[in-house]
């Protein structure tokens, strides 16, 4: 049985409704319709969903969604609103109250105020699992998808480390075809690579030096010869809108003692980590086992030192469950998750390193594929 | 006064809260802080906002938003959380709940879930318009921000003009360099010139033919001679933020008859409502206008014809207030709205043109500088 009509069957509830544009992630999953302005989705009882649209958005909604497709004319939304025009969210609520015709249940992020006039017609409450419990366990045309961003992503990467590999230390700089090779040039070209396998990058990482003792400091300006360069991309496919999530730390020339014994121990946790992933075990202790073994080599979890998550679950968000980390539930063959392990000191910089693949009944299928070298 | 506290006084509220990633445009503009993972925002009546984000986002925070910044540690969460770790928003609800110190204002988006947990402690309210108006006048600088991305915007159009310009219709395709010239090409080589300007373009459309008869189509596979060719592209600027949005038709070859017509019903229309607006006028009736001057051409507002509304407001969202159509506010001076008039037919196609510029006191700063040619 569909996790949604379980879920209603079990809450008694007539119908599931959701609102937003595909950047919401939940409704490209159950729509497979890319929109920039938000619909509604509306799934009775062990009925087939159905989007409404603009009349605009109609033809092209009957086209590409995998849904059925009805025009905002059709549910009457104008009728209702003729009622009381300065309120469309309350004829919206109308609109989705006749659809619906029974108690509703939302996801979490459902808007509070359009949920609030809905609650005027029908008793709402909060589905939080079944939608997102789905998204979590690929399927394999899913799996496919996240591993042809993964490739992608590690070409991408290669295009990076090349531009740092061929770039020569003059001084203070990084030099490549007598200019200072920046974090911006580097996130262009990775950018362009991108682009073209269909892929857009967004607050590309391309961090040096003390910028990356902080770990989401995406970088800027020249970068520099024997300091640590960390670079991290998650960029999504336009056409099927997965994303994958990929990190590399490198050095252009001479590392520290201290970043080398960090690198050293970086990868060390994620071959731990990698070995231990098996569906049936918690993310919790996976990243507690990491914990563990960081501790060992002195480095604390805290405000530094490995001051993240393990990792997350990737597929319609860069970020969504499972967690690897405090309160991570256990894992199901079909989740997909980052490996990515970081320690951060403002005195020394920072190094991560980040794969990503499946989780299977006997351990982890990586899709990342680009090595890990500290020296270029 | 600020127009939130001005909300709070009036409906007798403590705090203003808001909870989101920065792809919330109204937290974007709150804070100026770009982060993948949801924030907390509260700004209690007048004082500074303030955010609370993980330990990982802490130091980043505090060097790169505009707002004072708290540790999930620091607001108690985790203290909160020990008390229920199987629910995370009743915890966040808490520690909100802490802050805020009494009634609370919400947005309209506001998680539905995270309201109702909220409930329990105070009185909820949406506040609809505080927010949305503050982001609806552009300020100085959100107004050079929005001419920057337009520029940029203007030479990638020009780039994809000239390299449909310069193909050489070859029976049915377009052929450029000796290979068949796709909307992929058009659209990756659009997206690589704003990558040099450090602009994302997604869910670009580059239609062509029948597909141009579908407003929102992205357009795919080879480009075609004698026929319409939609290029729409709306890329925001990874630094600012704020998006710019134009859209061109042309043809490379002989246009039909009826396109020819369309288009140069679509241009006027579109000389007509840029004349018409200034500040004090509504949105709804240049809207009208078009609609009017549509029909006594002969062209129908209606699922077919000009399906669409005139304009939008643009900014930290491609769409966003005012409106330019049916229902449509007064416009105010500091608004950036488009003006993109477009005509489809199935049987013939679709032609739109779309310019965006600032609404003045006396009349339409345009921002939009590409030509607008019909046969190149």
């Amino acid at each position: 049985m569909n996790p949604l009509d379980e879920a209603m069957q079990r809450r008694s509830a007539a119908a599931y409704v959701a609102y937003g544009s595909s950047a919401d992630a939940d409704i490209r999953y159950l729509t497979h319709f890319q929109v920039t302005d938000p619909l509604v989705y509306v799934k009775k009882k062990g009925e087939q969903g159905i989007i409404i649209v603009s009349t605009m958005e109609y033809e092209r909604a009957k086209r590409e969604s995998m849904v059925q497709v009805m025009s905002r004319n059709e549910a009457g939304f104008f009728e209702f609103l003729k009622e009381d025009p300065a309120h469309r969210e309350k004829a919206t609520a109308r609109m989705i109250a006749a659809l619906a015709g029974g108690d509703v249940l939302v996801p979490p992020q459902f808007p509070f105020l359009l949920g609030k006039e809905l609650e005027t017609f029908f008793p709402v409450s909060v589905e939080k699992e079944a939608v997102k419990g789905m998204r979590a366990v690929k399927s394999a045309e899913e799996l496919n998808h996240l591993r042809l961003v993964q490739r992608a992503t590690d070409e991408a990467m290669k295009t990076a480390l090349t531009l740092i590999k061929k770039s020569i230390p003059r001084g203070e700089m990084l030099v490549y075809r007598d200019k200072p090779l920046t974090s911006e040039d580097v996130k262009a070209a990775l950018q362009k690579h991108l682009i073209d396998h269909g892929c857009i990058g967004r607050d590309t990482i391309v961090s040096c030096g003390p910028d990356t003792a902080l770990p989401h400091l995406t970088g800027k300006g020249p970068l520099h010869p024997d300091e640590p360069i960390i670079i991290d991309i998650f960029p999504q496919a336009e056409d099927s809108g997965y994303f994958a999530d990929m990190t590399r730390t490198v050095v252009k020339g001479e590392p520290s003692k201290e970043i080398t014994e960090m690198y050293l121990a970086v990868q060390e946790a994620q071959s731990r980590a990698v070995s231990r992933i098996r569906a049936g075990i918690s993310g919790a202790d996976i990243h507690q086992d990491v914990v563990d073994f960081f501790k060992e080599r002195g480095y604390e979890s805290d405000s530094q030192g490995f001051m993240h998550n393990l990792g997350h679950g990737v597929g319609l968000e860069v970020h969504e469950i499972p967690v690897l980390g405090a309160g991570g539930e256990s894992l199901q063959a079909g989740n997909v998750v980052t490996v990515e392990p970081g320690l951060y000191y403002p005195e020394h910089g920072g190094v991560r390193l980040e794969d990503m693949g499946a989780v299977t009944d006997g351990g982890f299928e990586r899709f990342t594929r680009c090595e890990e070298i500290l020296i270029l």
